[in-house]
């Protein structure tokens, strides 16, 4: 893994993540610790349900994005963190068998106004099923670590002053 | 649990959450599955790195704010999911004892443009820890069942045409 920082990325870089295959039982399991609703949990209740069928809960589908994309290593030698997450949209649900990717660019750099070891990247992420379709849309804001400053500095020898 | 549907409900409703204590276990446990980032996995590397020890994961807040909110049940009996979530921001940091507890109020109440059996609420949700701050503040959309329309009518006696 390369040491990368803020100056190592521009508007438009491209990710695109390794894919997940979203089991029933994956589906079932984080629902019932998270968001235990018979549409996440309850396969013979989804049946009759809106989408004839069990999907994940968005939050579950959230949770794998990040991990898919942290899993990348992009910006691990340079991420101080998250303030906060974008609005996040749910076009169409995940269910069991779907095998998801993530798609991140990066969507603006800026220098910190008050903190000068720092930038700010924003960056837009599409998670999307194995028919390429999307099933989560979302931007983050994280912070990163601006490449340390190489001080040029002369060497003076002892004894040469004298 | 009462059976409420969309009519219950009016603008300004808060529901305030029991609370839950975030334990360094499961702050570790949550990130290592989810957001394997050192400053929510690692105490000695936190101990060094701005907040001078480890912080939750945003989704671990996420996650125990869902889980916070469904358990009192409020749309138990009418929710039929949600298309997503607003912006989402962590104004400070969750840490290893801190207990928080989710204040949730109606922002917003309006009947579907397109399915009749159905309103569309948007709620607001503050996450607050042990002193009252915010950690956690989002809106979320979330779609409400309609109360069944009893419709009146007037049973003919067989035979009564003849």
């Amino acid at each position: 893994m390369s040491i990368r920082y803020f100056e190592d990325f521009k508007v438009g870089d491209r990710f695109t993540s390794a894919g997940l295959t979203m089991t029933e039982a994956a589906i079932i399991d984080f629902a019932q610790r998270w968001d235990p609703q018979p549409f996440h949990t309850d396969a013979e209740f989804a049946k009759k349900w809106t989408f004839g069928g069990l999907i994940a809960s968005g939050l579950h589908t959230m949770a794998v994005t990040l991990r898919l994309w942290l899993d990348q290593g992009v910006f691990r030698s340079c991420s101080l963190g998250s303030p906060g997450i974008g609005e996040v949209q749910f076009p169409r649900p995940v269910r069991p068998g779907d095998t998801l990717r993530v798609v991140t660019d990066i969507a603006e750099l800026r220098l910190s106004a008050s903190k000068p070891d720092r930038g700010i990247a924003r960056i837009r992420q599409v998670t999307i099923n194995q028919h390429g379709e999307a099933v989560l849309e979302q931007e983050t804001t994280v912070f990163l670590k601006r490449r340390p400053v190489m001080v040029a500095t002369t060497v003076i020898p002892s004894g040469a002053a004298r």
